[in-house]
């Protein structure tokens, strides 16, 4: 399948690493690939300079976001929660393509921890569903650091990762995605339509808190049944 | 320890009669003790009219909110979380006192799911905190269904229950009455201080999504780490 990865973070990269490995034809998405080959810091959120990585990935080409948008039938949104929407108009149209949305809005304008830009009522991939409504908008991965999203058997299994979106078709074909790149399908839950995003975004705040309380992001969430319900 | 639940509904009784079997000298507290006995219909929220329990838990007095508040050391707060402020005016002073909140605030004026009726910037608990600045405050419990909270041992360990507060000595005496009706101190996680209600309080719309999707409310979450951080 081909592949789009939108976003150059710790996320874009591990996805779009994952992904090319399961044997997908991947690009990685950027508004200036010049430029972001060009940086020699560490972002804000962790991500060194991605210069050697992109070495270490010759087999996945850093293109502008029209030409991402050009070359998916799936388009994975690993940008900035708060620049998604924007990032999102760079890569369309989506006619009929697969968004899946692995951000979070975060507003890190008053700090840590982070604010959510949209919540309750509304969240980030209803938004960029209603954006482009001929496109099929499947929420995952935002609830989970990046190592964990694309090697979930570096925690002790059964935890769960979830997905939501309108579309079950394009549910499948993610589902199917997260099973090619190391997820047991067991541990894939089905939370319902796109509004369940709104529940998903909003684990954040408490990913947060563990995060600072555990000093670690190696972590994730498992639900546990009683015995008799498996 | 002299301990008053306030709220009549599921969560309410099962922690009055989970503490009292642990050996507190606890009471119920409810707005008007003789309408609520005399309460014929099942609540919103499910909860049976609470005569057959009255009669079965005798050692349990329900009383009115003033009354329970002159009781307690420690108040529960088990009511809606939209009620729950009224509640606590109701029941104070609360100077010195511990309040441990285990309410949402859920708001069903939209239907199901409810959304919450403060969040991102704000939560619950911190309103409680500042509108009785000399109690002090731990959120605790509202993660999870009633059943869980004083039987944790009916689904398999470990799974995790959070504290938060801002006063050590409060959260202390909380954990203590946690470990007491049943919870390893292993499961409990603090999470540092009562901003952090926030995190635990924007955890229920995944909850929620989650009832929906397992159609049972009897479960709870993990936190799943890397096996040597153990």
């Amino acid at each position: 399948m081909k592949i789009s990865v939108i976003g150059t973070g710790l996320a874009g990269r591990a996805l779009a690493a994952k992904i090319a490995h399961a044997g997908h034809a991947v690009v990685l998405g950027t508004r200036d690939p010049d430029q972001t080959l060009a940086r020699t810091e560490t972002s804000p959120t962790g991500a060194p300079p991605i210069g050697p990585w992109h070495d270490a990935h010759r087999n996945i080409p850093l293109v502008a976001l029209a030409e991402a948008g050009g070359h998916g039938e799936l388009i994975v949104n690993a940008t900035a929660g708060t620049a998604s929407l924007a990032a999102l108009h760079a890569t369309a149209p989506h006619d009929g393509k697969i968004i899946m949305d692995v951000a979070n809005p975060l507003d890190f304008s008053r700090g840590f921890p982070p604010t959510l830009s949209v919540c309750n009522t509304d969240s980030l991939a209803e938004q960029i569903q209603r954006e482009f409504p001929a496109a099929r908008v499947v929420k995952t991965f935002n609830t989970m650091n990046h190592l964990v999203m694309v090697d979930p058997h570096r925690l002790p299994r059964p935890h769960n990762v979830f997905v939501a979106g309108d579309d079950p078709g394009a549910k499948a074909t993610v589902s199917g995605l997260l099973e090619q790149i190391g997820w047991p399908p067991a541990d894939i839950l089905d939370l319902g339509g796109i509004s369940s995003a709104r529940a998903m975004e909003m684990y954040l705040p408490l990913w947060l808190a563990l995060l600072q309380s555990l000093g670690s992001w190696d972590f994730n969430i498992r639900i546990v049944r009683p015995e008799q319900s498996g």
